[in-house]
């Protein structure tokens, strides 16, 4: 095997080499490979060739330009077959990303094969996408979910499989690897358990695609998903690969244009032969155009000796925070992948992951999309380091230090709330909070997304505490990372005067901002308060989109709705 | 009104302006923008500035990159609630294109709604996008369909609206402009009777999108579709308006990440709030944050008399088009915009579409995805001029030019295939096909388009007709969008010899190739053919892929089952 040389792999992705710098900041140090990888050069320049150059539908007509399009189109199709060694060309259908081609087989397939009682077996780690779709079929068809254990490693845990993979089994859906433990699971005794009592099988590749040669007659699993922007393809993209007889049996899973044979209001309408039965309507073109570039680069990828090199990220990376001794790993052992979760004593993660944001360090904190994985590990969520081979040891270095400067310098989150500060509600009125006119002047556009973070750290810190009767479930804001609560009061002019607060420190700082938005105000004045000009003003329109970001949305919206 | 600059319009489109010339031709005669249109400079401009500065997953994660995505890619959300001036802003769905927002609504909310007997309203014109989603959930509920007609102009006639949309109407779904006809269909009418009634509305405006300006709260409809593509936007993004309580009233169409509030195997999941309860999984982000240029280039347009421009390029090709003896009309009168589906007299569409793409124009021949309106006018198809803002009166000129040239110079085919030619079979195997290596001599990959098509077409004509008897219905070949017939025999020394026949004369060409390769050989040597191979030696691999154009993949297919 060839070596694999990380730098020469990373140079061939823009965004960490000469990204415009909008801040002050210096290049970003991408550690979110998990939600979704940076692009390659060939991939932006694939999508744009095709926009400048044979831009037309597909399949649809008789024109060079589409005829050059559909011929670029299907040897995506084709890399994509022989990328994970399908036995049929027409086994590869496109959808718009792994989560709709889980719902395109529960609804085309689950939906006709089960009946009250029949067995969905999921594992107790899985993605939501590879969990809702199946709670919404088992509503459906009176089906019932079992769930497979994981291990104290984080691996699904196969000591009881043939007492929960059983003849009541119809459908066994796991993760390849999960997006949280970075575990390779044991799928090939899951998908042999599975055929042996006639249960179809689908493996969400989402996370392994990009790590693992995957050879689907190898693994003979009947589905197998993923998505092309999790493995340095474009957005917009996803794959389902089925077994042939298994996806002629199936309804279409969406009805438009291509799918059909002929469309008739007197006689039925029949359908087009596989894979166009189950691509309705005009497909992401430029996407999956591109994406065969993707392709190309992670099997030469794989040619290489990139495992090793993954090895010793995963390595270099747990050992590293292993020596912090204020972390915390959510499983046992070292992952399979260079994907870390963990969390640090005392602190929130929100905060962490917000700090690390400001030394521009991209990582992601919260539930992952794996709730049901928290509530088991009884935890609210976690941070998560995904590393890809274009991240480098110099990187790890340098966020380990920025972590232990974080959880040395910053003051212990959960000691202070857990110290509850006496607060007498007039003072609250008048004097605790600050005017939006003084916090406006320590905030400029001008300034960097570190000092602006640090304001708001420090702002966090006047926030008087709400007393811990009233951070209760009536106070809570659904819908934010943390937890944040907010109470109301009029006074006799009918101005509101707002009590908040929250377990993590950059939400209290944001909470000051927002309340000395709104505080003291009518009920006529709140509802016109335009807060994404005022960010824009702060210079954190960027940084925390008030339309989503860190959940002032919610919190905004909590305020409107009390105010009424 | 500020006047409308089409050429200073067309300037911002660089596939019309400074294509890569990978063929001899000249600039391309683009006249097929109803499929889907070319993009603007800036959409492809800011797809790449994604990729190259922002590139993160949206609503996920508090790093700055995500926040930085997500605001961008909620900017077009905005853009597309003011473009269309929607009450609310979660009244703006993502989904991957026009179809699946129909399909998400007959699913989420037809299949609560719906109880056998009850009927759907859709009109005679509609593109099977618009029908089949409608069919599936007729299907699934037992309700009805019911059809609305078209008067002779192709507008759908609303004599009898009160006798056709009644109390047991549940649902009405029609086009704001039909992809074939090209009028404007009175669907503020058909809105109200709607209304009245208590049922449904769902209008289906792909095609009106890019011509007129849409106010949904005016039209009063419940639910209005677009696609990103047919607005020079990116492919792999659509919309679905719909009214904020029926959104909210309906179940989740895909279940996955970002369209819950909490998931667990131990209690009831619940759902997240509008738009996000409909938007599962990682959205076409760099495709969605680009769409906001195309929105951009459309509200410019807007204010400017764009209207004027398009009803000049209508009246102008239209009245040239009147012109010409041979050409026949598919509804009386000018279009609303410049979309004519018209048809040539004695000529095969096919045959006229692909002699057009050979002076470099391109347009449509076929159904147009409209297979039950063909029905109707009981035709196999007809050929479509749709034209886009960017285009010119002096490329209707060179259009009308070049047709006038096809019609009178090819020789009558419906005439030709009409007179009978005796053939002897012998004659047939021995001297009526051409080898393959004759044809190699004639075809290049070095020759243009407009040379390979002229042989192609010569081809054709030594190509010996199939007797009338033996045209029929078992040797017809599924797929094609001619007809097209095929026979076989097999001699004694097990070689195989085709007979081959089609009513367009492009078709009988390339029969002539497909039979020059596979004729005179047993059914290991057809199996073992790469007709890409073939087709790539003989120049024609991009110009007329394989794999699915004109059919070819389906007669390919005829062959190697024939010969099993």
């Amino acid at each position: 095997m060839s070596p694999f040389f990380p730098l020469r792999f990373r140079q061939q992705f823009p965004l960490l080499n000469q990204r415009e710098h909008t801040t002050s900041a210096s290049d970003i140090i991408y550690f979110d490979n998990a939600a979704t990888t940076q692009k390659s050069q060939q991939v932006i320049t694939a999508q744009q060739h095709y926009y400048l150059n044979n831009n037309a539908n597909v399949h649809r007509a008789s024109h060079q330009l589409s005829a050059k399009a559909t011929f670029d189109f299907e040897q995506t199709r084709l890399a994509v077959q022989q990328f994970i060694k399908a036995k049929y060309l027409e086994e590869i259908i496109w959808t718009k990303g792994a989560s709709e081609s889980i719902n395109l087989v529960a609804q085309s397939l689950g939906r006709n094969l089960l009946k009250p009682g029949d067995e969905i077996v999921l594992s107790a780690s899985e993605h939501h996408a590879n969990i809702v779709p199946w709670q919404i079929l088992a509503e459906q068809t009176g089906a019932v979910i079992k769930v497979l254990p994981i291990n104290e490693q984080g691996i699904i845990n196969i000591t009881n499989l043939e007492s929960i993979i059983t003849t009541k089994t119809k459908i066994v859906a796991c993760a390849h690897i999960s997006n949280v433990l970075g575990r390779i699971n044991p799928i090939e005794k899951i998908i042999a358990r599975a055929r042996a009592v006639n249960a179809i099988s689908l493996i969400d590749g989402a996370q392994a695609i990009a790590h693992l040669p995957v050879n689907v007659q190898a693994l003979g699993c009947d589905f197998y998903v993923f998505s092309a922007h999790k493995m340095y393809g474009p957005t917009g993209v996803g794959v389902l690969y089925g077994r042939k007889a298994l996806l002629e049996s199936m309804s279409p899973y969406q009805g438009g244009g291509e799918m059909i044979k002929s469309v008739s209001f007197n006689k039925p309408t029949t359908f087009n032969d596989l894979p166009f039965k189950f691509e309705a309507g005009t497909p992401n073109i430029s996407g999956i155009i591109a994406f065969k570039a993707a392709i190309t680069l992670m099997k030469t990828a794989f040619t290489n000796d990139i495992h090793s090199y993954e090895q010793q990220l995963a390595s270099y990376c747990y050992q590293a925070l292993a020596q912090i001794p204020q972390v915390e790993f959510i499983v046992q052992g070292q992952p399979d992948i260079a994907l870390i979760a963990f969390s640090i004593k005392d602190h929130h993660n929100h905060d962490i992951a917000s700090a690390l944001d400001s030394y521009n360090i991209a990582l992601r904190s919260g539930h992952h999309c794996a709730m049901p994985l928290m509530e088991l590990l009884t935890i609210n969520g976690c941070l998560r380091v995904s590393l890809a081979p274009y991240n480098t040891l110099a990187e790890i270095d340098y966020f380990i230090r920025c972590l232990k400067e974080i959880v040395t310098t910053q003051t212990d989150a959960h000691t202070e709330i857990n110290t509850e500060i006496k607060t007498k509600e007039t003072e609250l009125k008048e004097n605790g909070l600050e005017s939006i006119d003084n916090i406006l002047k320590k905030f400029s556009k001008s300034k960097g997304w570190d000092s602006l973070h640090r304001e708001i750290m420090l702002l966090g810190k006047k926030l008087p505490r709400l007393p811990s009767s009233q951070r209760n479930e009536q106070s809570l804001i659904a819908g934010c990372e943390s937890l944040a609560w907010l109470t109301v009061e009029q006074d006799r002019q009918g101005h509101f005067h707002f009590f908040a607060d929250s377990d993590a420190k950059v939400i209290r700082g944001l909470l000051m901002i927002v309340l000395a938005i709104f505080n003291n105000k009518t009920t006529a004045e709140i509802q016109q308060v335009n807060i994404d000009n005022i960010f824009d003003e702060l210079g954190l329109l960027h940084h925390l989109s008030p339309s989503r970001g860190n959940g002032l949305l919610a919190i905004v919206a909590k305020i409107k709705q009390l105010t009424e």
